[in-house]
This record gives C-alpha cells, structure tokens and sequence, in this order.
C-alpha cells in the first residue's frame, strides 16, 4: 500500500555505524583563560621549573637546618638576623653557620639556607630569633621544579581541561594551548505547517518547537549551534538549504518531511548529497531516521514529531557528538522501581517517558498512554527503554532511568485518580507539582510507601461509605483524609436518551443492553449496591437481578470504555461521571453523586506546598472558580478532616 | 607576636551567613533560540492553543467515527473518498455521512469529521475507501488545545530552561523569555611575586595560577567571569581595582594579600569599601578567608596558595554564585570506604584532596602529606571533609567524597610502594597512570581487592627471598609477578663516614649508635637477616648481638626519617636506599640491593596500558633511561614473569 522502509535496522546496529563514524574536526589554538571544558588537542610540557626557585612555603626564618638540629621548646637555639626577603624579590642576602633570614612565605630561599623555621616556633629580640623547634633540610621549602620540572609534560592530550588542569598549566608559563575544533552543527526544521516562533500564525500551520528543542541540545553537548530555520516540505528546497549548511557545518540534523507518506524527502535529499548508512530504525518513537555521510560530515534527518525528534537526538545523535566533542558522556542513569506493568510492542526498542519519585529508593511511573505531546516530555523525569523482545515489564521489575539532566524533585507529589478538580486546585494554589495518575487503590498504596504526598481517591466500600474504609483495609496509618469535592456519577446514555432509561430497574428490560465496569472499581460497587437494594425491593435474590441483565458480564476498564461502548451502539447504557458524558456528547441521567477525597501523610503537613493545597481547597476562591467544570461541586463538608 | 584573626567563624557559620546574603541581579528579555541553561524570571503562558486546531497526528482517512463502528477484519465499511488536506492548509472539503477524506499527519480536521482512520487499516479503490477497523469519536485527533490552551501557564519562574521547557514555550508562540541576569563576576589576583602567564618570568617571580583556576570555575559556576589581571600587593592599588571591579560586577573574588604578614591587605581594603563578614575561617586549608557586602554587592578575598583558593572556591563560592544563579548545585558526592587511616588537626574542618577507585565500590586514598602543589591537586579525583572534632579517621570507614565533576577511571591503577622508576616506567610508557603510595603491602592488597592493575613491591622474606613468600602469605590468586629491577640498599652515615662504618660488625662498637627501621618493613627484616649471619659467623645468639647494637631498639618509619635522624646527629648510621643519601647529602654504604618487583592482576594482563608498562620495563629505552637514576639498575632477570 505504502513504501516501507525496506531495511529497518536495530537501535544496536545503528550504534555500532556510529561508533565508527568519525569526522576530523581539526584543532584550534587558544588563550588558557577561554580554555574551560575544552578537550586538550596535545601534549602540554611545562615551560619552566614550577615552582621557579626553592620557595618559602611558609613565614618564618630561613636557616641552615643544621643550626637547629638540638633546639628544644626550653632550651632555644639564638640565631643573628642578618636580613629579611620579601616574596617576588631576589634576595642579595646570604645564610651563614648562626645566621637567619626573615622570609615570607612564596620568598626566594636566599642562598645558603636550606630550611625555613616557622615563625610560630620562633621568638625574636634585638636583631635575633630564638628557635623552639628543629628543622630538618628542606622543611618548609618547594624545591625548584618540585611540582613540575621544565620540558615534564604535565597534561595530556584528549584531556577536558577543568579549572585544576588549567591551573597547572598557567603555573607552568603556557598561556595558549591547541584544542580541538567545536562541532558546527546546523539545525534545520521542515514542513508545509511549520512556522517560525515570532511570526503570525496562519490557519492550518503551528508553531516549530524542533528548531529550538535540537539548538538546546546541541549546545548542550559542547557544539557550537547553527539555527537555519524552517523551510517547506520540497525537494529542492531543503536539498538547497542542506547544500548550504554542509558548507558551513560538520553535521547538519534537519527534522520532518522523513516519512514515507510525504514522498520520503529527506531520504532523497540525503541519498543525492552523500551515502545513506540508516533508513528506519526499529524503534518507538521516531522510526523513519534516515542517516548519511557526506565526505567529512554526517546528516540526521529526525522524524517531525517534537518528541520522537527530541528522543532520537537523546539516544541516538547526542552520545555521536559527545564523541566527537570529547566530552564525556553525561547519560545520568538510575536503577528504579516500576510500580505499574507497562507493556509494549515486541519488534521495536520503545523509550517510554516515565515520571520519577523518590523515596529512599526511585521509583517510576511510566506515562501510560504514550503520547506525542511536548507538554507530557516536559512533565516527565526521563525514560527507560523497553528491549525489542519485551512485550511487557512486570509491576516491582528494576529498571534503569536515564534522567533527563538531574533529578529534580517536585514540591508537591501527588499520586491517585485524575480529576479536573485536582488540575485547578494545582493551578489555584500555585504550587509546583507533579502528578502521577494510577487510579484510587493505587495512589493510596503510594502514600503509604511515601511516594506521595497526597492522593486523589473516591472508592466506594459496600456498606456506603466512601474512601474510608479503604484507608483501613490498606493498612495506611498516620495519615489525615481531607474531604474533598463531589463528582456526578450518572448512566450514560446515546444522545436523546432513545431507550427511556431513569434508573436502574430499565437494565433488566429486555431491550436493554447494559456494560459494567470492573470489579474493585468504586462505579461497581455503586452498580452492585443499587442492585442489591433494588433486589430487595423487589423482593429477589442479587443473583436473580444480575441474571436478567444483559451485559452485565461485559467489564469495562474506565470511564472512557463506557462511554465509548455506548457511542459505538455496542451497549445502550453504562454508569460514569458526567464529564466523560458531556466529552463524549452523551446524555447523562444524575444518581448519586461519588466522593473525591484527598489522603495526606501526616509527616508532609508541614510542607508548605501541602498546606497551600490544602488551604486552597477550603477557599472561596475554588469554590468559585469550580462552578466552570460540569459535575464537580463542593459540599458542606470539603475541607473537613479526618485522622487515621 | 602577629596578628591572630580575631573571630575565626566555623564552616557552618560562614554557610548560614552566605545563605541570608543575597543579590537582586535584575531581569533580562532573550530570543527563547538563546535559552537554554537559563533561569526563567517569569512565568510564561501560552499566547495561543497547542496544537491551535484539531490535528490530525496520522496518516489516514478523516471520517465521521460512527460511520465506522460496525467494520470488521473481514468485513470492511466503504466510504467514498471527497478530497485530501495535506498538513499546513485550511480544508475547504466536508466530511458527510458516508464520506472520507484523505489526510496527512498535522493537518486540519476537515469539518464534520471527529476521528482518523490510520491508513494501515484500509484500502483504496476507484475513490472509494475500506475501512477495517472502527475508531472512536476523537481517535488519533490531538483537539485543538489538549497540549496547552492560549492563557494556560505552561512554565513557572524559576524553571532553569532546558530543550523540553523550551519546546513547550515554543510551540505556545511565545519567541522571547525574561530570565534572570546571569552574575558578573570580577576575578583580581594580588602579590608582588605574580606575574600574568605569557609574560618573562623575573627572578623570584611566578606565574598567576588563581586567575586563571576561579575564572574557569566561575564560567561552571553559570556566572559571566571578567579577568582583571594582576595586582601587586599594595593597598591603594587593591583599592583601586577592586573599587572598578564593583561598577561593573556583582561579586568581586580576589585571591592572595590575606595573610596576617602581609598587612591583612584584603581585609582592609573591604572594611573600607564595605562590611566585612568573615574574617578567618576555621577550615584548613584557606584559614584567611574574608567575605564582605558592599551595598547589592558581595567581595571574597581567597587565598593565594592555588589549592586553598581552589578549595575555598569549591566549597564557599560555587554554592553562593549557584544559589544565585538559579542553577541546581553540581555536587557530586559519593560514598567511598577510606583505605588508610588518616589523621587531621583538631578545631579546624579539613578539605583532604583523595585519589579514588571504583571496583565494585568506591574506595579512597587521601593524599597522604597534604602538598600546596597545582600538580597534586590536578592528580586529586575529589575531596573528603574532616569534620572539626575528629582527629582522624579509621581504615575502612565510610566516608562521603565530593567529586571534582564526574569521576573518570585511568587507564592504570598502580598502588604500592613509591619509586622514580614507577615515575620513569609511566613518563616512557605515555600511558595515563593513577599512582598511589601506599607502600608494598597495602599494594599487594590493593591487587587482592582488585583496586589496582598492578603494584611496586619490594619486600624482603626472613628466608631471604624478596616478594613472592608475600604473594603466598597476603593470599593473592590469579597474579603475575613480573621481576623489575634493582635498588642499591647501604648504610646511611654523615658525609665522610666519620665513624668508619664498613660492615654490620662495626654496628656493635661502643661509640657506634644506630637507628633501626620498624618492624614488618623490608629494611627491618634485611637487617636482622644480616645481623643472624653475623651471630653465627661470631658463634653467639641473635639476642646477644642486637643487645650490644645502640639504638637498636629505636624505629624509624621510613627511609627519609633515617636520613634525618643521621643529619641530626641522633644516630650515626642507618639502613636505606641510595636515592635517600643522595637527597639528603648523606655518605652511602652500599650492602645488598633490593628488588623492586610488579605484581599484576592476570584479569588486567588484557588491558592496553598493563601491556604498555610492562613492555616498557623490558624495553632498551628504559634500560638506557634508567642509568640516569641513581641507585636504581635493571638485571639479566628484569621482565621475567612468575605466575600464581
């Protein structure tokens, strides 16, 4: 139907083509003081004797240490002041048997002596010093070329000069020094809809993020950044722009116009300028990588999407110009615990961003539905990668994160169900948070391990009450639960309600096809209760009532499921909230309303994030500012707590 | 006497005086392509919906979703094909009941459609298309909004800005960013003795190191470095400079002028110009720290030993200028088990430079005399911090180790006994060592542990047998011991052997007094093994010799303390190798040599640099190079290889 990229290679063949790609940078001479970070290009030998004379290390008296030798703390060897030297001056002044000279520490050793007494241990009166302590030769004293001698080579070339190595140099009289050549890198961006950030943005287009995102990148890998902008999806037009960039640049990264739908450009463009090593990679994201060499230079051509083209500079193009570069590799890679199992497509190498916590360990959740999004990488810590031959990692498995940069933890860490409610407390009260969406039970455990330091929860126990007993159940001590807002659960059903549907008793008509929802979900045990109690009324065992309903075996995971079970005509009713309703232009029939309640750890309520939250939730300002999400609404009792 | 510094604050005081300090820099605007590492000043908010209209994010067919819902794997549903978007155009086409319209990734939704069918799950024939698979109501459409709406914050103040960050910003329209000013910073170096590297070096002059070392650090700092050069130790012109550093810089950092014997130069100069903080540090090294404020401005006045304005800088500075920046702290701290006892002066922390070691762990070796010396510290792969109140550390307690950036492993760990011809073997092998002295035994069971590729040994066996009864003994499996070369042992005696010492025998005279080495040293253990032979040979018991022997009961520790014990007059004759008397200027008698030995790890044999050295010592080069050191010659047996 469609071209395929004929050759998918492995992320581990791909790497292997790089690593013995190699581009002859050439090396440039420079002042030491712009030297910082730079990667030594020679062998640097020392100028001159460092230090340049035997030197006083210390203030005191310069003397022959044999006129010390039988000084004790009560009985002092008198020795004759015969002069003083100062540090930077020659000295004129000569040591004799029962002399001494005052010096200062970094003096010249006038000639004769050969050890300094410290003048702590000294005393001195009319023109002599009485020594306290004995000396022995060349105490006190740097010996002339002791830390480097003239012609020593002291640094290595492929060193990365620090402020020590720089140092060393500078003390031994070289001022320039050969390093090697930056990596020129430009970075072009492609596409039809691509706009340049500051320009107006006509319909149909978005703005570029890759141009900005891979300028990022690339300085950050020690290389000097050539923006070129954008330019549209054509042949000949990128093939022009690239013509220029190879001019100017070692390595030029363009992004977009690689996939197969849009006549492979990129592909092209690469194979008409230089060899094409790569075309397609068997990983997810960013699988239509092409890339090529050209003479002494090499291309990357990343797929469009913001992410795939930030991941595949991650992994693929970074650690190629930290090689080059000769920087070392800054790749911060930490063991973590999954907390959640996380499947993938077996046959690709996935990368997977993840959220991090941690406690006295790390932990991660990946972010479950992957998505393209730069708000969600923002978001995210790092990823992990998934081997090709995995298709799922199991809950508790240790994995390896590599962070993006450091790890930063968030003021406030907030683990549970999502909610829009929690999204405008967040935003109300100002705090910098992060938030891990993994359902009720979920958060709850966090919280007891200590990821968290709230949760969202609204599980509902058979005898009626909310949250509550689940608190118990889980074994959470020392927590408080802060009540939080209600949320309209309802049935959902088609638009217009052609079924008639008002309360329970319909799903047992025989024209009515019902979905459930899982066990151990708070909607389920707010099905079962209401079928219970109608089984009551109506004078029938449970089994009975749940007999007559069809669909009742039929479990959806979420919400969403019920919703779109319901749209697609497969079931004519489910039970959810009223938000997925009104998104899924749904009718909504209220029942009773569900509890969303926040479970805070004891030892986090003096955090002052927690507290902003918390304060925040009893304010008139989220009361007023909820009224704008459909079916949220606070009660009488949000903002009250309850200890556990 | 002198000037004491009257106040000498703690370590801890200093840090909590440089946390309340602090410095409005003021905000700038900058191009978001320029941004990267920066701190943002404000928060950002998004100036448009991200994407700004309902997105396609496949390749595919637009439909209505619900015309879709009943098709099958072998039941396809036909819909017929009306027009095409390609990305970066408005449609102008509708999408009716029983229509498709072909699509691109990141175009437009055409309106009347709510989902994309991928083009995987169809087939195309004569304008129509088969859909295999239904969608849901939104199916791969990103809605217009979902990533960011216009007017959502999307990156709070604060934020250090990385290419994720600027990703967001990006495709939210916003071009330019307030970040804050990043701090200038004025680095002064003072004394008469300094000289500017590039210039002639005068008669008792050195060349600057400090500038060029705080420059490089301030630039790793994230902070704008302004060289101001050199100065010489007077008052009016410190004044002067430090005066013009503060019109155009935030922190003025001076090195060197501190001491008390010197006037305290540093101290007055900021009294004058401001309010001085801290006046002497109760740390070692960089005692004389001064710290002052000047309006919205803050003077540090270092050292001017290299190695304590380095470690002051470290562990004063860098955490202020950081704090300041916005940037996180780069600290790199790990846990490491300390391999030798190390002791440290009471009442003052103590910054320890360490050589480290990765096995399976992190071991340290603290350098062992502390040394002023540029070139000791560019060796030093951290530091450890010795807490006031400690006067030394045990072997084998765990110790945190401040890393100076990231910790990089040498191509070969020698650790041992020191030697010059370790120093030559290593000079002519051009390989990149990391030596560490520790004598024979510590590096034999250095080699045990894996931490070292291959140590210098020479310890002598009361059966007379150097270094393999030690092998056995210390329990070392799977090395090689590779024969090395000679060092001439004697007796060391005062310059023209005014006492005539000639053999052993000569050691048991009345006026004779001599200084014996401790037990378990390879000296020791030659000395009694002659001593036995001369027991015999007079036809009297061990005991009945060393009890005529004067001073035989006193041990020295090292070669150089025997040296300086016969200089001093306190013996007249000891045991020690050549290198020794020559250094101190001592007469030499030489009796046996010793072998000096290399004892390498069989796991390692595979490594270049192993291979290097060893091929080194039984090269021509090193055979002829080595005539240059005295008291040290290869044999018939240098090179040969024993195995264990």
């Amino acid at each position: 139907m469609r071209k395929i990229f004929r050759e998918l290679k492995s992320l581990d063949e791909v790497r292997r083509i790089l690593e013995s790609l190699t581009i002859d940078l050439g090396v440039e001479e420079i002042d030491i003081l712009e030297a910082y970070n730079r990667v030594l290009a020679e062998d640097v030998y020392a100028k001159c004797d460092v230090p340049p004379f035997d030197r006083a290390t210390m203030d005191g008296f310069a003397v022959k240490a044999e006129d010390t030798f039988l000084a004790e703390e009560d009985k002092p060897i008198k020795l004759k002041i015969v002069g003083s030297v100062k540090a930077g001056v020659i000295p004129s002044v000569e040591v004799e048997r029962g002399c001494a000279v005052e010096i200062s520490t970094g003096a010249v050793m006038p000639k004769g002596a050969n050890a300094v007494v410290m003048v702590e241990y000294t005393t001195s009166k009319d023109n002599y010093v009485y020594i306290y302590k004995p000396v022995a030769p060349m105490e006190n004293v740097a010996s002339a070329g002791s830390d480097a001698m003239a012609g020593e080579l002291i640094v290595r070339k492929g060193k990365v000069l620090s402020a020590r190595e720089i140092g060393l140099i500078a003390s031994a009289g070289v001022d320039r020094v050969k390093v090697f050549r930056r990596p020129r890198v430009a970075i072009i961006s492609t596409g039809d809809e691509i706009v340049e950030v500051g320009n107006p943005l006509d319909g149909g287009k978005i703005y570029d993020v890759n141009l900005y995102t891979i300028t990022s990148k690339v300085r950050e890998c020690g290389c000097l950044a050539f923006s070129m902008g954008v330019v549209g999806d054509d042949y000949h037009e990128i093939k022009r722009t690239v013509e220029n960039a190879l001019k100017m640049c070692d390595i030029v990264i363009t992004s977009g116009s690689t996939s197969a739908g849009l006549g492979d450009v990129i592909y092209r463009v690469f194979e008409e300028l230089g060899d094409v090593l790569v075309h397609g990679i068997a990983v997810k994201p960013g699988k239509p990588t092409v890339i090529a060499k050209a003479k002494n230079k090499v291309l990357f051509g990343l797929p469009g999407y913001p992410v795939s083209a930030l991941m595949i500079f991650e992994v693929i193009v970074a650690p190629f110009l930290r090689k080059l570069t000769g920087l070392r590799e800054k790749r911060n890679v930490v063991k973590a615990v999954l907390q959640v199992k996380t499947y993938s497509d077996v046959g690709r190498r996935e990368f997977r961003p993840v959220a991090v916590v941690k406690t006295d360990r790390f932990v991660v959740y990946p972010f479950t539905s992957y998505s393209g999004s730069v708000s969600t990488l923002a978001k995210a810590d790092g990823f992990i990668e998934i081997p090709e031959n995995v298709a799922f990692l199991e809950e508790g498995e240790e994995v390896d994160v590599i962070l993006f940069g450091d790890y930063k933890p968030s003021d406030l860490v907030i683990i549970g169900s999502h909610c829009l409610g929690v999204d405008l407390l967040i935003e109300l009260s100002g705090v910098d948070a992060k938030v891990i969406n993994v359902g009720s039970t979920g958060g709850l455990l966090a919280v007891k391990r200590g990821e968290a330091d709230l949760s969202g929860t609204h599980l509902l126990d058979e005898s009626g009450v909310y949250n509550v007993p689940f608190i118990k159940r889980l074994g959470l001590k020392d927590v408080i639960l802060v009540k939080g807002y209600e949320r309209e659960q309802g049935f959902l059903v088609a638009k217009g309600n052609p079924k008639g549907i008002r309360s329970f008793k319909d799903l047992l008509r025989e024209d009515v096809v019902f979905i459930n929802r899982n066990p151990g979900s708070g909607t389920r045990v707010l099905i079962d209760m209401e079928l219970r109690e109608l089984a009551e009324k109506m004078g029938v065992s449970f089994e009975e009532v749940v007999k007559k309903i069809k669909g009742y075996d039929v479990e959806a995971k979420t919400h969403t499921a019920v919703a779109v079970a319901v749209l697609m005509g497969k079931a004519d009713v489910g039970v959810g909230i009223r938000t997925v309703a009104d998104r899924y232009g749904l009718d909504f029939i209220p029942l009773r309303p569900e509890e969303f309640d926040f479970v805070v750890r004891k030892d986090r309520l003096s955090k002052d994030s927690v507290r902003r939250f918390i304060e925040t939730l009893r304010s008139e300002e989220f009361r007023e500012a909820v009224k704008r999400l459909p079916g949220i609404r606070v009660s009488e009792r949000t903002g009250e707590t309850l200890e556990f």
